[in-house]
C-alpha cells in the first residue's frame, strides 16, 4: 500500500492546477512536498497540501505571483516575495544566493511577504548540487514560549545547513529551534500517552507531561527545555532565526505573525533568509575534511549497539532508501482517505497506489 | 573587595608583557579577558590568564605573530592566524568582515591556525559599533558526546550573534552548543551536589547526575540533552559550528583538536569564523524592529513574577551594572590569591583592590 513518488507529485500538481495555479508553480510546490514525504517528514508533505490549497482558493496567497528583487549587491539581495507560494519565493532566493556565492564566495538573500515554504532543507540541499554550503531560515506563527514567559512569542523558527562531503555524501541539518514539533505532542495525545518533560508548557508557564493540556495550551518549549537545562539557548536560537527573517526582511515578525490556522484571511507575510557559501573561497579540500569528520562520527562506539551514531541527514537518507525499496511512500490510511475526498472535490484523478 | 576594570586590565597587560608579548597584543588579550569578567563570565576572564601565559612561555603560541590574508574576495577572506594570540586573530578577522559588510553587505572570514579567543561575544559586539550584525564561531577541544556516542568528538563549539536595536540596545546571543559548560559541573562537584539530568554522560554514554563522575568522564551532552528531548539538534549545531570553523578553514577539527589542558606542546590550530551583515542592504528600519521585538519579549508575563523575561545579553548587562555600582569586579578570594602568586613570579605589581 505505497504511492510512487512520481504519482504523489502528479496528484499534488493536478490539485494545485485545479485551484488555479500555473503549472510551473504547481510543480515547485509539489517538488518540496514530495521531498518531505520521501525523507520521512510526513507533517510537511501531502499532509500540508490542503492548507496550501485553501490559501490559494481564498486568495490569501497569490499562486501566480512572482518574487522581485528590491535591493541588490554582489553578495546580497532583498526580495519582495509578492505573496507568492513559499517554494516559488524560496527557490528564487536560493538561486540568487547561489549565483552570488559562485561569483564572490557568499550570497545572503532575505525575502519579505513570503508564505510557508515547506522543509527548510529543500533549499539548502539545492546548494549541494553546486558544490556549495547552503543555509536557510524562516519565521513561523507564534508557538514557542521564551524562557520564563507564560505565552508564545516566537515560532518553531527552523534553520537548516547543508554541506557537501565526498562522493555525494552530505551533512544536512534541518531543525526547529523548539524542543519538538507540535506533531509529536499530537501523536502522544492521540495515543493517550504523556509527553516528555521539557517539550511544552501548561498555561502557568510550567513544563507539563499532559499531552492534551500541552496541545490545547499551544506553547512549546525552546530546544533545551526549562532554564536549568539551558532552554534559554534554544530561545536565543529562535530569536536568531527571527532576526535573520522578519527583522532583516521587514516582514511580519514574532508575535505579529498570524496565528497558525487562524487569521487565514490575511497574507502570512513571512520573512525568510537564504545563504550560500562557496568553499572554494576558503581552504582547499573542504569535501575531504567534511567526509573525514562524518566518517569519524558514524564509526564511533554507540552506547546502545543497536543505535548507531548518525550524522544529521542520515535518518532521512535511511527513509529514502526504504521508500526506494518499497517502490513508494507508505502513506497512512487516513491520509489516503483525505486525498480521495480531495480528488473528488477538485475533480482530479485520485492517488493511485503502486 | 573589588578590583576596578582598569586595574584588572593593567595587571593582565603587565603579565602578558612580562612573558614577552608586545604591548599592543597584550592589550588586545586583556581587553577580551576583562570584558568577560565585566559581563560575569568569570571562567573566561582573569581565570584563563595563566593558561594563555603558559602557551606563550612554552612558545606553543607565538605572542608576537600577526595573521595574514591567504585568499580574498569583496565578501570573503581566508586567513592564516600564524599561531598568533586568539584575540589578535579574532580582531583582525572581524575588522576585515566589517569592512566587507560595509562595502557589499556581508563579510565572511575564516581563520586557521588560531588560538583560544576568549568569549565569542567580544567579536560580534564589535560589529554593533558599526551598526552591523556580527556572528562568530570557534571550534574547541573535544568535550561533547554526539547523540548515541560513548565518547566526545566535538567541542563546546560556541556561537554568537549580536544585532543592534535602538539607542544602543542590542540582542547578544553567546552560547556553547553543549547543554552547559564544564564550569557548571565543576561547581556542583565542589559543593558536593548532584548535576541536572541532561548535562553530561557517564563512561557508558548514559546521562548521569553524579557530578564527580561527570567531571572525570569529560563528556558533555549537547544542548537538548538526551535523544528524547532532541539532543541531536544540539549535536547538529555543534557540527554546524565545526563546519564553519575547522572544515571551512582547514585547521584542526573535531576529534583531531588537541585535548583541553593536554598536548599543550603543540599549537592549538583552531578554526574560527567571523561574519558581519549590514542591515542597510536589506529592509530599512532594522533597529526599530529589533527594539520592538525585544521590548515585547521583556514585557511578557513571567511564570514567576520574580524572574522577568530577558533577551539574550540582558544577564550580562545586569552584571555590568552591578560592577559599575560596586566600582569593580568582585573576584573570588582564590582568584586574588592566585593572582598575587603570579605577580610575585613575574615580578609585576600585584592586583590592587579598590
Amino acid at each position: 500500500m505505497v504511492v510512487p513518488i512520481q504519482e504523489a507529485k502528479r496528484f499534488m500538481v493536478e490539485a494545485m492546477v485545479a485551484v488555479g495555479t500555473v503549472q510551473q508553480h504547481a510543480e515547485q510546490m509539489a517538488d518540496v512536498l514530495v521531498a518531505a514525504d520521501y525523507r520521512g517528514h510526513y507533517s510537511h508533505g501531502l499532509n500540508r497540501l490542503e492548507m496550501y490549497l485553501a490559501d490559494i482558493e481564498t486568495k490569501t496567497t497569490d499562486a501566480n505571483a512572482k518574487p522581485a528583487v528590491l535591493k541588490e549587491s554582489p553578495a546580497t539581495a532583498w526580495v519582495d516575495g509578492n505573496n507568492a507560494l513559499g517554494p516559488v519565493v524560496g527557490n528564487f532566493c536560493m538561486q540568487l544566493a547561489i549565483q552570488k556565492a559562485e561569483a564572490v564566495g557568499v550570497g545572503w538573500v532575505v525575502a519579505k511577504r513570503s508564505n510557508h515554504y515547506g522543509i527548510a532543507g529543500w533549499y539548502t540541499r539545492t546548494a549541494l548540487q553546486h558544490g556549495l554550503l547552503g543555509m536557510s531560515f524562516t519565521n513561523t506563527s507564534p508557538l514557542m514560549g521564551p524562557t520564563r514567559a507564560k505565552e508564545a512569542a516566537l515560532g518553531t523558527n527552523p534553520l537548516s545547513l547543508a554541506a557537501p562531503g565526498k562522493n555525494g555524501d552530505s551533512f544536512v541539518l534541518d531543525m526547529a529551534t523548539t524542543a519538538v514539533a507540535v506533531g509529536k505532542i499530537e501523536m502522544q495525545r492521540r495515543k493517550g500517552e504523556p509527553i516528555t518533560e521539557g517539550w511544552a508548557q501548561d498555561p502557568q508557564g510550567q513544563s507539563t507531561t499532559d499531552a492534551d493540556l500541552a496541545f490545547k495550551t499551544g506553547c512549546l518549549m525552546p530546544l533545551g527545555g526549562p532554564e536549568i537545562t539551558s532552554g534559554y539557548k534554544g530561545y536565543g536560537l529562535g530569536l536568531l532565526v527571527e532576526t535573520f527573517c522578519g527583522v532583516l526582511a521587514g516582514s511580519a515578525f514574532g508575535p505579529n505573525i498570524r496565528r497558525w490556522m487562524e487569521n487565514t484571511d490575511r497574507p502570512a507575510d513571512l520573512g525568510q533568509c537564504f545563504v550560500a557559501i562557496n568553499p572554494q573561497f576558503f581552504a582547499p579540500g573542504f569535501e575531504d575534511r567534511m567526509s573525514s569528520l562524518m566518517d569519524h562520527l558514524r564509526s564511533m562506539h554507540p552506547a546502545d549497539p543497536s543505535k548507531p551514531v548518525l550524522v544529521p541527514g542520515d535518518p532521512e537518507l535511511n527513509h529514502m532508501k526504504m521508500v526506494d525499496e518499497q517502490g513508494g511512500v507508505p502513506y497512512h490510511e487516513n491520509q489516503l482517505k483525505a486525498s480521495a475526498a480531495l480528488a473528488k472535490r477538485l475533480a482530479i484523478r485520485p492517488l493511485q497506489e503502486a
